[in-house]
C-alpha cells in the first residue's frame, strides 16, 4: 500500500573521531524513504533550496522513491546540519544548524499524497506535522516522530498532535522527558494516555521497545561490528519498519513485531557508512540474510 | 547434574529512594543459589560469622541447597554492604563494606563439591576462585563472575583465572575496563582471546549479551513494572542460568540460549523485592509462566 513521508532533507557535515565528510545528503525524511525502499514504493515530501543537487534527487529516483513532493526553491539553501561524534559514538554535540528553506516549509500536498494509507510524520515542527494530519484523508496508519527540542519549545502544539496519530516513535530520554518519568515503561505507558495506540521507545545500541496496551516487545539492537557513524539510525529504522508494513497492507501486533525486526537490520545497515551510502550498496537480499542471522540470535 | 557456588553470604543494609531496609541476607553466593534452586539441587560454598541467624540458613535448606559447606566462624561477624540506590535505581553508592570473615575466606571443598559438573565462581578475590578452581575435579562447565574492584586491583591474578574457566559474566563497563574497549561487542572479542569460551555481558535495564567464537545472542531484559530494589540482579540471572544448565546436563549452544532466558526471568523476580524475599515467594511455574510472557515479547 501507499506509504508517504514528510520531513527534512538536508547535506550534513559530519564528524568522527576516524573522519570528517562534508555535504552528505541527509535529513529524516531522505533516510527514512531509503530504508523503506526496499520494502513498499515511497512518496517523499520535502524541500531543498537551489543548492541541491540534482544527482542526489536521482539517487532517490533510481530507488523508486517518489520525489514529485520534493519542493525545490532555488532561491534558498538546504538545511544544513553540522555535528561531531563522541569517541563512544553515541553521544553527539550539533556543532551548527541552519534551517534555511527548512523555516518556510508548509507541506502541500497532492491528490495522490493525501490518500495515502501509510505515512511517517519525520521528527520536525508539531505544527507542521498536525498540518499534514489535516490533509490525510482516511489513512490507515499515521506514525509521527518528535525530539527533545519540540517537547521543551512546542510541548502544547505536540499534545495536540499527538492525540491525531496511531504511533510515536522517539528515544527513550525523550519519553521521560515528555512524561517525567524515571523509567521507560511508565514513560511509555503515560504516552499511551495521551493518544497514540502504541509507542516504540529507541534506546540507540541497546535496541526498542513496542508498548501498545495490550502488548509489549522488546527487540535488542543488531550488533553490528562495522560502525562508521549513526546519523538517520533512527529514521532508518523508522523506514524500514513503515516500509514493510506498508508491504504487508496491515498493522497488526504480530506484523508490527516483524517491521520492528526489519526497522531494525535497516538501521544496522545505516551506520555501517556516512549517511545512507551503506542502504545504496546493499540489496533486499542482503536485509532478509541479516534478518534471518538477527532471528538466530535473538529467538530462543 | 551437580551444581556448586563458591561465593559471599552477607547482611546487607539497602537504601532505595523510597524505604531502607537493614540486616537482608543476601552476597553473591547466596542470591545465585536461590535462583537456582528452581532447576536444580545446589550446593553453597561459603562463609559467615556468629551473627548469622540460623532461620535464614533453615531458608537455604528449605529450597532444597546444601549448607554444609557454609562455614560459621562464631567469633567473627558475617559479610556486611551498606549501599544506596539512586533515583534511576541503576546507580548506586556503596556506603560501607565490611569484609569481616570474608576476608579469611579460603574455601576447602568437601569430596562431592569437587565433583561437582557445574560450578560458579560468584564474584570474589581472583586468587580464591583460583583455589576453587584447582580443587575441581573435571567439571563439565565452570563460569565466573568477576568485578571492576578485582580487574583493577588485581588484574593479573584474573587473567590467570581467565584461563582456566568456560564461562565470563560480567557487567558492559567492566567489559570495557578489562580490555580498554569502547565498545561492547570488540570488548567481548577481546575476552574470548584471554581465555573463556564464552562471554556473557550483562548490561543491566538493557539486558545481556553472550558472545562465544561462533554465536552471538541478544537478550533484552524483561520490563518488571514492580522494581522495588536491585541487589543480587546479576547473581540470580547467573544462578538461574546455570541451574537451567545443570537441570539439562549440557552447556551447548541451544541450551545456554535457553538458560539465559531462565536466568533473565530469575532476575526479573529478583528486582521485585528486597534482597531474596521475591524469589521465596514465587514457584517454578510462576518462572515458566512468565518465561513464555517473555519469548512472546522476544520472537519474531
Amino acid at each position: 500500500m501507499s506509504l508517504l513521508v514528510v520531513g527534512s532533507v538536508a547535506y550534513d557535515n559530519i564528524e568522527t573521531p576516524v573522519e570528517r565528510r562534508d555535504d552528505v545528503p541527509g535529513g529524516s525524511a531522505l533516510h527514512f524513504a531509503m530504508a523503506a525502499s526496499f520494502f513498499s514504493p515511497v512518496q517523499l515530501i520535502g524541500v531543498v533550496g537551489g543548492d541541491w543537487r540534482r544527482e542526489h534527487t536521482a539517487r532517490l529516483e533510481s530507488r523508486g522513491i517518489d520525489v514529485s513532493g520534493l519542493e525545490v526553491r532555488p532561491d534558498g539553501k538546504t538545511l544544513r546540519w553540522t555535528g561531531r561524534y563522541h569517541e563512544n559514538m553515541d553521544d553527539r554535540d550539533t556543532l551548527d544548524i541552519q534551517l534555511n528553506v527548512l523555516a518556510g516549509f508548509d507541506p502541500r500536498l497532492s491528490e495522490s499524497a493525501q490518500r495515502s494509507q501509510f505515512v511517517f510524520l519525520a521528527n520536525g515542527v508539531p505544527q507542521t506535522q498536525m498540518s499534514v494530519i489535516e490533509q490525510i484523508q482516511g489513512a490507515d496508519l499515521i506514525v509521527a516522530d518528535t525530539m527533545n527540542f519540540y517537547i521543551e519549545t512546542e510541548r502544547d502544539a505536540l499534545l495536540e498532535m499527538l492525540k491525531k496519530i496511531d504511533g510515536l516513535v522517539l528515544n527513550d530520554s525523550e519519553a521521560k522527558q515528555l512524561t517525567g518519568a524515571v523509567d521507560t515503561l511508565v514513560a511509555a505507558r503515560k504516552i499511551l494516555e495521551l493518544g497514540p495506540r502504541f509507542v516504540i521507545v529507541k534506546k540507540g545500541e541497546n535496541g526498542a521497545m513496542f508498548i501498545s496496551r495490550h502488548e509489549i516487545y522488546l527487540i535488542p539492537a543488531f550488533p553490528t561490528e562495522n560502525l562508521v557513524e549513526p546519523t538517520g539510525a533512527g529514521d532508518s529504522f523508522a523506514g524500514g519498519m513503515m516500509g514493510y508494513l506498508a508491504s504487508q497492507g496491515k498493522a497488526d501486533a504480530e506484523t508490527i513485531k516483524s517491521a520492528i525486526a526489519y526497522g531494525t537490520v535497516a538501521a544496522s545497515f545505516q551506520v555501517e557508512g556516512f549517511g545512507a551510502e551503506k542502504l545504496e550498496q546493499i540489496t533486499r537480499e542482503d536485509i532478509d540474510e541479516r534478518l534471518e542471522k538477527f532471528r538466530r540470535m535473538v529467538n530462543f
